[in-house]
């Protein structure tokens, strides 16, 4: 995961381990994943300590190879926070929460930035890919999107975070027939977003490699 | 915690009010924190959706009093990963991980590039805030500079997440007569990290208000 010295690789590997184990504890005999699945859940288990997301994480409509086959083709990948954007080792991310013109929008409209921010992005959200870590609000409308104006992304990971609208959020993706990773309840953040895009795109390097 | 919108801002109300809830479910009878700590904790529990941090976090040597202090006085801050520094609402930050010199330094000296990034930020980290949300050898490497190099951070914020080290990281710093917050355990990160240091820039900010 980026490391280089002989120390960072040690702490990975032994980490990655004690990953498994853990996972194996929660999951007991009902694994029910195939083996790009389990790669994700270590890497989101590995980035928050909390093995209970090997509960939480639910991948639908196989959203791991439409993952990877989009990372192949260079699609953009759209963000709702820019510590997403900081995360993630892919080239094409954009993330417009900070944009002048998403202030200008939401201030105008009363709905959230993290809405307008994605309502800015749909041409890259149009065959692209969306992650999202942070808010309920932000995938909301790449839902209403998908239905309301036929926008297609490849994969949506929908991940935010929260007591209030995240779970919902989440739920309402799940119900839509597009490639999602999304997790039950109000678990979630930016580093189980950045973790399962990660995931994709070293899967997506691997095989050119 | 930078909503404009209406809708925004009800959504950070109503999720207020469940994390104060969820965090005396947690806590019990047994508060004893001040007003400012409980206000680090709820926005912790925010980011998260984990309640269990307000049975984790330590606060010690009057951390918060000090970071206010350092930040007024517009000090820098030195973090670990470039999702830290995305996620911070503050002008003055540094990230030295990609820094071409801390990989010349890490490859030479067998060192991770974490800790290669800590020694280059050393003349920053002597009078300013380190923030640590994801390397326990970054945060070893801290601990080593106070202790063998005289260097003295007003404040260290360390939570690094994982299962191999990083417990006992904290547990070092925690053993070191600098104001520090910290979680017990593996748990921690990035949203973690980010969610203490804009807490107490906003302490200092209303302060100036």
């Amino acid at each position: 995961m980026g490391a280089i010295s002989k120390e960072g690789l040690d702490i990975a590997n032994k980490s990655r381990e004690i990953v498994r184990n853990k996972i194996k504890e929660v999951l007991g005999d009902e694994i029910k994943f195939n083996e790009k699945e389990m790669g994700i859940i270590e890497r989101v288990v590995h980035a928050t300590a909390d093995p209970e997301y090997a509960k939480l994480l639910v991948f639908k409509n196989n959203p791991i190879e439409e993952g990877i086959k989009a990372i192949k083709e260079g699609k953009p990948i759209v963000v709702d926070v820019n510590m997403i954007k900081a995360g993630i080792r892919y080239n094409n991310v954009y993330c417009f929460i900070s944009h002048p013109d998403v202030y200008e929008i939401a201030k105008k409209e009363g709905i959230t930035r993290a809405v307008a921010s994605m309502r800015l992005a749909k041409d890259y959200i149009d065959g692209g890919v969306v992650v999202i870590g942070n808010s309920p609000t932000a995938l909301f409308e790449v839902i209403r999107l998908i239905k309301e104006e036929c926008i297609k992304p490849k994969l949506v990971v929908g991940v935010p975070v929260g007591f209030v609208q995240a779970s919902e959020s989440k739920e309402a993706l799940r119900k839509v027939e597009i490639p999602s990773i999304s997790t039950i309840g109000p678990k979630g953040g930016t580093p189980v977003a950045v973790a399962i895009i990660n995931g994709i795109i070293a899967y997506a390097k691997d095989k050119r490699a």
